[in-house]
Protein backbone atom coordinates (compact mmCIF):
# COMPACT_ATOMS: atom_id res chain seq x y z
CA UNK A 1 0.00 0.00 0.00
CA UNK A 2 1.11 3.17 -1.05
CA UNK A 3 0.20 6.77 -1.31
CA UNK A 4 2.48 9.18 -3.87
CA UNK A 5 2.85 12.82 -2.78
CA UNK A 6 3.21 15.46 -5.03
CA UNK A 7 4.12 18.77 -3.74
CA UNK A 8 5.41 22.35 -4.29
CA UNK A 9 7.50 24.45 -2.22
CA UNK A 10 5.74 27.45 -3.34
CA UNK A 11 2.47 25.90 -1.91
CA UNK A 12 0.79 26.69 1.29
CA UNK A 13 -1.07 23.51 1.90
CA UNK A 14 1.47 21.02 0.94
CA UNK A 15 3.39 22.84 4.00
CA UNK A 16 1.18 21.66 6.71
CA UNK A 17 1.09 18.06 4.08
CA UNK A 18 4.44 17.55 4.10
CA UNK A 19 4.74 17.98 7.99
CA UNK A 20 1.99 15.56 8.57
CA UNK A 21 1.98 12.49 5.71
CA UNK A 22 5.05 10.61 6.85
CA UNK A 23 3.29 10.27 10.69
CA UNK A 24 -0.21 9.81 9.61
CA UNK A 25 1.47 7.10 6.56
CA UNK A 26 3.37 5.37 9.13
CA UNK A 27 0.34 4.93 11.32
CA UNK A 28 -1.75 4.09 9.10
CA UNK A 29 0.65 1.29 7.51
CA UNK A 30 0.96 3.07 3.94
CA UNK A 31 4.44 3.99 2.49
CA UNK A 32 4.90 7.61 1.00
CA UNK A 33 6.53 8.20 -2.25
CA UNK A 34 7.72 11.93 -1.98
CA UNK A 35 7.38 13.76 -5.55
CA UNK A 36 8.02 17.24 -5.84
CA UNK A 37 7.00 18.63 -8.99
CA UNK A 38 6.23 22.32 -10.32
CA UNK A 39 2.83 24.49 -10.20
CA UNK A 40 4.17 26.85 -12.87
CA UNK A 41 3.86 25.00 -15.63
CA UNK A 42 0.83 23.82 -14.69
CA UNK A 43 -0.43 27.38 -13.96
CA UNK A 44 0.95 29.23 -16.99
CA UNK A 45 -1.08 26.78 -19.28
CA UNK A 46 -4.22 28.23 -17.68
CA UNK A 47 -3.21 31.52 -18.18
CA UNK A 48 -1.79 32.44 -14.86
CA UNK A 49 1.63 33.65 -14.12
CA UNK A 50 1.03 34.52 -10.84
CA UNK A 51 -0.70 32.32 -7.87
CA UNK A 52 -3.95 32.25 -7.99
CA UNK A 53 -4.42 33.94 -4.22
CA UNK A 54 -2.34 36.55 -5.47
CA UNK A 55 -4.36 36.76 -8.45
CA UNK A 56 -7.64 36.63 -6.58
CA UNK A 57 -6.67 38.73 -3.45
CA UNK A 58 -9.98 38.08 -1.46
CA UNK A 59 -9.11 34.38 -2.00
CA UNK A 60 -5.85 35.13 -0.64
CA UNK A 61 -6.87 37.08 2.68
CA UNK A 62 -9.29 33.52 3.20
CA UNK A 63 -6.23 31.40 2.49
CA UNK A 64 -3.82 33.31 4.69
CA UNK A 65 -6.35 32.83 7.56
CA UNK A 66 -7.33 29.43 6.53
CA UNK A 67 -3.47 28.16 7.29
CA UNK A 68 -3.38 30.47 10.67
CA UNK A 69 -6.36 28.12 11.85
CA UNK A 70 -4.95 24.70 10.44
CA UNK A 71 -0.77 25.33 11.47
CA UNK A 72 -2.40 26.36 14.78
CA UNK A 73 -4.64 22.92 15.20
CA UNK A 74 -1.28 21.20 13.64
CA UNK A 75 1.33 22.72 16.23
CA UNK A 76 2.82 24.46 13.33
CA UNK A 77 4.57 27.91 13.52
CA UNK A 78 3.20 30.06 10.29
CA UNK A 79 5.18 33.26 9.46
CA UNK A 80 4.75 34.97 6.23
CA UNK A 81 7.56 33.87 3.09
CA UNK A 82 10.09 36.21 2.51
CA UNK A 83 7.94 35.89 -1.11
CA UNK A 84 5.44 34.79 -2.05
CA UNK A 85 4.81 32.56 -4.33
CA UNK A 86 8.59 31.32 -3.19
CA UNK A 87 10.84 29.93 -6.33
CA UNK A 88 10.98 26.72 -5.25
CA UNK A 89 12.45 25.47 -8.35
CA UNK A 90 16.20 24.41 -6.62
CA UNK A 91 14.59 22.94 -3.70
CA UNK A 92 12.68 20.93 -5.83
CA UNK A 93 15.30 19.84 -7.91
CA UNK A 94 17.17 18.72 -4.33
CA UNK A 95 14.51 16.77 -2.80
CA UNK A 96 13.96 15.42 -5.97
CA UNK A 97 18.01 13.98 -5.67
CA UNK A 98 16.74 13.40 -1.91
CA UNK A 99 14.37 10.83 -2.56
CA UNK A 100 16.16 9.14 -4.87
CA UNK A 101 18.71 8.70 -2.07
CA UNK A 102 16.58 8.39 1.12
CA UNK A 103 17.11 11.69 2.71
CA UNK A 104 14.21 13.22 0.51
CA UNK A 105 11.29 13.68 3.24
CA UNK A 106 13.93 15.16 6.20
CA UNK A 107 14.73 17.44 3.37
CA UNK A 108 11.45 18.28 2.21
CA UNK A 109 10.28 18.96 5.97
CA UNK A 110 13.37 21.25 6.56
CA UNK A 111 13.26 22.92 3.25
CA UNK A 112 9.06 24.02 4.23
CA UNK A 113 10.07 25.34 7.65
CA UNK A 114 13.03 27.47 6.22
CA UNK A 115 10.02 29.18 3.85
CA UNK A 116 7.06 29.30 6.07
CA UNK A 117 8.15 28.58 9.80
CA UNK A 118 11.74 30.57 9.61
CA UNK A 119 11.59 33.50 6.93
CA UNK A 120 14.64 31.95 5.02
CA UNK A 121 14.96 32.00 1.06
CA UNK A 122 14.99 28.56 -0.09
CA UNK A 123 15.84 30.28 -3.82
CA UNK A 124 19.09 30.91 -1.96
CA UNK A 125 21.98 28.36 -2.21
CA UNK A 126 23.38 29.01 0.92
CA UNK A 127 20.18 28.46 2.91
CA UNK A 128 19.83 25.22 1.07
CA UNK A 129 23.19 24.08 2.02
CA UNK A 130 22.86 24.86 5.64
CA UNK A 131 19.82 22.28 4.97
CA UNK A 132 21.74 20.01 3.60
CA UNK A 133 24.48 20.30 6.20
CA UNK A 134 22.06 19.77 8.77
CA UNK A 135 21.42 16.54 7.48
CA UNK A 136 24.91 15.57 7.29
CA UNK A 137 25.06 15.66 3.44
CA UNK A 138 27.93 17.61 1.47
CA UNK A 139 26.45 20.77 0.30
CA UNK A 140 28.45 21.33 -2.43
CA UNK A 141 28.09 18.23 -3.92
CA UNK A 142 24.77 17.59 -3.63
CA UNK A 143 23.46 20.71 -5.18
CA UNK A 144 25.93 19.94 -8.08
CA UNK A 145 24.25 16.46 -8.66
CA UNK A 146 21.09 18.15 -8.72
CA UNK A 147 21.96 20.67 -10.90
CA UNK A 148 23.20 17.91 -13.64
CA UNK A 149 21.03 18.17 -17.23
CA UNK A 150 19.56 15.07 -16.57
CA UNK A 151 18.70 15.61 -12.75
CA UNK A 152 17.24 18.70 -14.35
CA UNK A 153 15.17 16.88 -16.70
CA UNK A 154 13.71 14.37 -14.30
CA UNK A 155 12.00 17.69 -12.39
CA UNK A 156 10.73 18.52 -15.87
CA UNK A 157 9.27 14.79 -16.68
CA UNK A 158 7.92 14.52 -12.91
CA UNK A 159 6.05 17.89 -13.62
CA UNK A 160 4.73 16.68 -17.00
CA UNK A 161 3.77 13.29 -15.33
CA UNK A 162 1.63 14.83 -12.99
CA UNK A 163 0.17 17.51 -15.29
CA UNK A 164 -0.54 13.79 -17.41
CA UNK A 165 -2.46 12.37 -14.61
CA UNK A 166 -4.95 15.35 -14.09
CA UNK A 167 -2.88 17.28 -11.31
CA UNK A 168 -3.81 20.67 -11.12
CA UNK A 169 -2.82 22.13 -7.85
CA UNK A 170 -0.40 21.25 -4.89
CA UNK A 171 -0.34 19.29 -2.67
CA UNK A 172 -2.15 16.52 -4.42
CA UNK A 173 -2.11 12.15 -3.53
CA UNK A 174 -2.64 9.65 -6.21
CA UNK A 175 -3.67 5.87 -4.66
CA UNK A 176 -3.04 3.96 -7.92
CA UNK A 177 -4.73 6.18 -10.30
CA UNK A 178 -7.33 7.85 -7.62
CA UNK A 179 -6.19 11.65 -7.45
CA UNK A 180 -7.27 13.61 -3.97
CA UNK A 181 -6.20 16.90 -4.18
CA UNK A 182 -5.73 19.38 -1.31
CA UNK A 183 -3.90 19.06 2.69
CA UNK A 184 -7.68 18.01 3.85
CA UNK A 185 -7.63 15.49 1.76
CA UNK A 186 -4.55 13.48 3.05
CA UNK A 187 -7.05 11.32 5.35
CA UNK A 188 -9.10 10.36 2.30
CA UNK A 189 -6.26 8.95 0.04
CA UNK A 190 -4.93 6.59 3.24
CA UNK A 191 -8.44 5.52 3.76
CA UNK A 192 -8.06 4.79 0.06
CA UNK A 193 -5.14 3.25 0.15
CA UNK A 194 -6.27 0.80 2.86
CA UNK A 195 -9.16 -0.15 1.45
CA UNK B 1 -24.16 29.87 19.18
CA UNK B 2 -24.87 30.15 15.74
CA UNK B 3 -23.52 29.07 12.29
CA UNK B 4 -24.32 31.75 8.99
CA UNK B 5 -24.67 29.04 6.25
CA UNK B 6 -24.30 30.91 2.38
CA UNK B 7 -24.72 28.37 -0.13
CA UNK B 8 -25.66 29.02 -4.05
CA UNK B 9 -27.86 26.36 -6.08
CA UNK B 10 -25.71 25.72 -8.90
CA UNK B 11 -22.93 24.97 -6.25
CA UNK B 12 -21.74 21.15 -6.01
CA UNK B 13 -19.88 21.11 -2.54
CA UNK B 14 -23.31 23.05 -1.32
CA UNK B 15 -25.40 20.31 -2.12
CA UNK B 16 -23.61 17.60 1.09
CA UNK B 17 -23.52 21.03 3.45
CA UNK B 18 -26.78 21.76 2.56
CA UNK B 19 -27.47 17.89 3.11
CA UNK B 20 -25.97 17.52 6.42
CA UNK B 21 -25.75 21.11 8.10
CA UNK B 22 -28.76 20.67 10.08
CA UNK B 23 -27.73 17.42 11.49
CA UNK B 24 -24.42 18.35 12.13
CA UNK B 25 -25.47 22.09 13.88
CA UNK B 26 -28.11 20.11 16.05
CA UNK B 27 -25.76 17.82 17.29
CA UNK B 28 -23.60 20.83 18.25
CA UNK B 29 -26.34 22.71 19.81
CA UNK B 30 -25.33 25.54 17.00
CA UNK B 31 -27.95 27.21 15.18
CA UNK B 32 -28.23 27.79 11.64
CA UNK B 33 -28.86 30.64 9.95
CA UNK B 34 -30.05 29.67 6.14
CA UNK B 35 -28.48 32.40 3.56
CA UNK B 36 -29.02 32.09 0.08
CA UNK B 37 -26.94 33.90 -2.37
CA UNK B 38 -25.65 34.16 -6.13
CA UNK B 39 -22.41 33.05 -7.01
CA UNK B 40 -22.96 34.54 -10.42
CA UNK B 41 -21.94 38.41 -9.67
CA UNK B 42 -19.00 36.74 -7.54
CA UNK B 43 -17.31 34.86 -10.43
CA UNK B 44 -18.52 37.70 -12.93
CA UNK B 45 -16.14 40.04 -10.92
CA UNK B 46 -13.50 37.92 -11.16
CA UNK B 47 -13.43 37.86 -15.19
CA UNK B 48 -15.33 34.48 -15.32
CA UNK B 49 -19.00 34.22 -17.32
CA UNK B 50 -19.01 30.29 -16.15
CA UNK B 51 -18.46 27.57 -13.61
CA UNK B 52 -14.72 28.29 -13.16
CA UNK B 53 -15.26 23.72 -13.30
CA UNK B 54 -16.06 24.42 -16.52
CA UNK B 55 -13.31 27.08 -17.71
CA UNK B 56 -10.59 24.63 -16.07
CA UNK B 57 -12.12 20.83 -16.52
CA UNK B 58 -9.19 19.18 -15.60
CA UNK B 59 -10.32 20.89 -12.15
CA UNK B 60 -13.87 20.09 -12.88
CA UNK B 61 -13.12 16.22 -13.81
CA UNK B 62 -11.21 16.03 -10.49
CA UNK B 63 -14.41 18.23 -8.83
CA UNK B 64 -16.99 15.24 -10.17
CA UNK B 65 -15.00 12.22 -8.86
CA UNK B 66 -14.51 14.36 -5.49
CA UNK B 67 -18.48 14.88 -5.47
CA UNK B 68 -19.32 11.23 -6.39
CA UNK B 69 -16.62 10.40 -3.42
CA UNK B 70 -18.38 12.60 -0.69
CA UNK B 71 -22.02 11.96 -1.95
CA UNK B 72 -21.29 8.03 -1.63
CA UNK B 73 -19.78 8.41 1.36
CA UNK B 74 -22.93 10.58 2.64
CA UNK B 75 -25.23 8.19 1.46
CA UNK B 76 -26.36 10.96 -1.18
CA UNK B 77 -27.63 9.65 -4.51
CA UNK B 78 -25.82 11.95 -7.40
CA UNK B 79 -26.59 12.83 -10.68
CA UNK B 80 -25.49 14.87 -13.15
CA UNK B 81 -27.90 18.07 -13.40
CA UNK B 82 -29.78 18.55 -16.31
CA UNK B 83 -27.40 21.73 -17.07
CA UNK B 84 -24.15 23.21 -15.15
CA UNK B 85 -24.33 25.44 -13.88
CA UNK B 86 -27.93 25.41 -13.42
CA UNK B 87 -29.76 28.81 -13.00
CA UNK B 88 -30.40 29.07 -9.17
CA UNK B 89 -31.94 32.33 -9.51
CA UNK B 90 -35.70 31.53 -8.74
CA UNK B 91 -34.69 29.06 -5.98
CA UNK B 92 -32.61 31.48 -3.88
CA UNK B 93 -35.27 33.76 -3.74
CA UNK B 94 -37.89 31.24 -2.83
CA UNK B 95 -35.08 29.89 -0.22
CA UNK B 96 -34.37 32.94 1.04
CA UNK B 97 -38.11 33.53 1.13
CA UNK B 98 -38.33 30.65 3.09
CA UNK B 99 -35.65 31.27 5.32
CA UNK B 100 -37.89 34.49 6.47
CA UNK B 101 -41.06 32.00 7.04
CA UNK B 102 -39.40 28.87 8.30
CA UNK B 103 -39.56 26.48 5.53
CA UNK B 104 -36.04 27.29 3.97
CA UNK B 105 -34.02 24.77 5.19
CA UNK B 106 -36.75 22.01 4.10
CA UNK B 107 -37.15 23.70 0.40
CA UNK B 108 -33.14 24.22 0.30
CA UNK B 109 -32.61 20.56 0.91
CA UNK B 110 -35.86 19.44 -2.10
CA UNK B 111 -34.23 21.70 -4.45
CA UNK B 112 -30.89 20.52 -3.86
CA UNK B 113 -32.13 16.89 -4.21
CA UNK B 114 -34.39 17.92 -7.19
CA UNK B 115 -31.24 19.37 -9.05
CA UNK B 116 -27.86 16.98 -8.10
CA UNK B 117 -30.32 13.31 -7.24
CA UNK B 118 -33.23 13.86 -9.21
CA UNK B 119 -32.39 15.66 -12.75
CA UNK B 120 -35.29 18.04 -12.90
CA UNK B 121 -34.71 21.32 -13.83
CA UNK B 122 -34.75 24.04 -10.78
CA UNK B 123 -35.38 26.75 -13.20
CA UNK B 124 -38.56 26.04 -14.37
CA UNK B 125 -41.48 27.18 -12.11
CA UNK B 126 -43.32 23.69 -12.09
CA UNK B 127 -40.48 21.86 -10.50
CA UNK B 128 -40.17 24.51 -7.75
CA UNK B 129 -44.15 24.51 -7.56
CA UNK B 130 -44.46 20.71 -6.84
CA UNK B 131 -41.62 21.37 -4.09
CA UNK B 132 -43.39 23.92 -2.50
CA UNK B 133 -46.93 21.89 -2.75
CA UNK B 134 -44.63 18.87 -1.22
CA UNK B 135 -43.57 21.44 1.73
CA UNK B 136 -47.94 22.51 1.80
CA UNK B 137 -47.39 25.67 0.99
CA UNK B 138 -49.43 27.21 -2.02
CA UNK B 139 -46.62 27.65 -4.66
CA UNK B 140 -48.99 30.16 -7.06
CA UNK B 141 -48.92 32.44 -3.73
CA UNK B 142 -45.52 31.64 -2.81
CA UNK B 143 -44.17 32.25 -6.06
CA UNK B 144 -45.61 35.68 -6.30
CA UNK B 145 -44.34 36.80 -3.69
CA UNK B 146 -40.88 35.70 -4.06
CA UNK B 147 -41.03 37.64 -7.03
CA UNK B 148 -42.11 41.61 -5.79
CA UNK B 149 -39.76 43.69 -6.46
CA UNK B 150 -38.69 44.25 -2.67
CA UNK B 151 -38.14 40.24 -2.49
CA UNK B 152 -35.70 40.30 -5.43
CA UNK B 153 -33.78 43.10 -3.87
CA UNK B 154 -33.47 41.60 -0.52
CA UNK B 155 -31.64 38.33 -2.27
CA UNK B 156 -29.35 41.37 -4.64
CA UNK B 157 -28.80 42.78 -0.76
CA UNK B 158 -27.89 39.21 0.58
CA UNK B 159 -25.44 38.78 -2.63
CA UNK B 160 -23.71 42.06 -2.02
CA UNK B 161 -23.23 41.15 1.50
CA UNK B 162 -21.42 38.41 0.78
CA UNK B 163 -19.28 39.91 -1.27
CA UNK B 164 -18.54 42.75 1.71
CA UNK B 165 -17.73 40.06 3.81
CA UNK B 166 -15.15 38.20 1.91
CA UNK B 167 -17.56 35.36 0.65
CA UNK B 168 -15.53 34.30 -3.10
CA UNK B 169 -17.15 30.48 -3.21
CA UNK B 170 -20.00 28.40 -2.01
CA UNK B 171 -20.47 26.75 0.69
CA UNK B 172 -19.81 29.13 2.82
CA UNK B 173 -20.04 29.36 6.67
CA UNK B 174 -19.83 32.12 8.91
CA UNK B 175 -19.09 32.05 12.79
CA UNK B 176 -19.33 35.93 13.82
CA UNK B 177 -17.06 37.50 11.22
CA UNK B 178 -14.71 33.81 11.21
CA UNK B 179 -15.52 32.53 7.74
CA UNK B 180 -14.99 28.58 6.65
CA UNK B 181 -15.31 27.87 2.91
CA UNK B 182 -16.19 24.71 1.39
CA UNK B 183 -18.10 22.09 2.91
CA UNK B 184 -14.81 20.36 4.11
CA UNK B 185 -14.75 23.05 6.53
CA UNK B 186 -18.67 22.72 8.38
CA UNK B 187 -16.93 20.59 10.83
CA UNK B 188 -14.36 23.24 11.90
CA UNK B 189 -16.89 26.37 11.82
CA UNK B 190 -19.14 24.46 14.21
CA UNK B 191 -16.10 23.70 16.63
CA UNK B 192 -15.45 27.34 16.30
CA UNK B 193 -19.20 28.09 17.05
CA UNK B 194 -18.48 26.11 20.48
CA UNK B 195 -15.66 28.05 21.48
Amino acid sequence: MKVEFFYEFASTYSYPAAMRVGRLAEAAGVDVLWRPFLLGPIFGAQGWNDSPFNIYPVKGQYMWRDMARICKADGLILKEPVRFPQNGLKAARLALLGSDEGWGASFTRAAYLANFAEQEDISDDRVLAAILKALSLDPAATIARANTPEHKARLKTQTEEAIARGVFGAPSFFVGDELFWGNDRLEDALEWARR
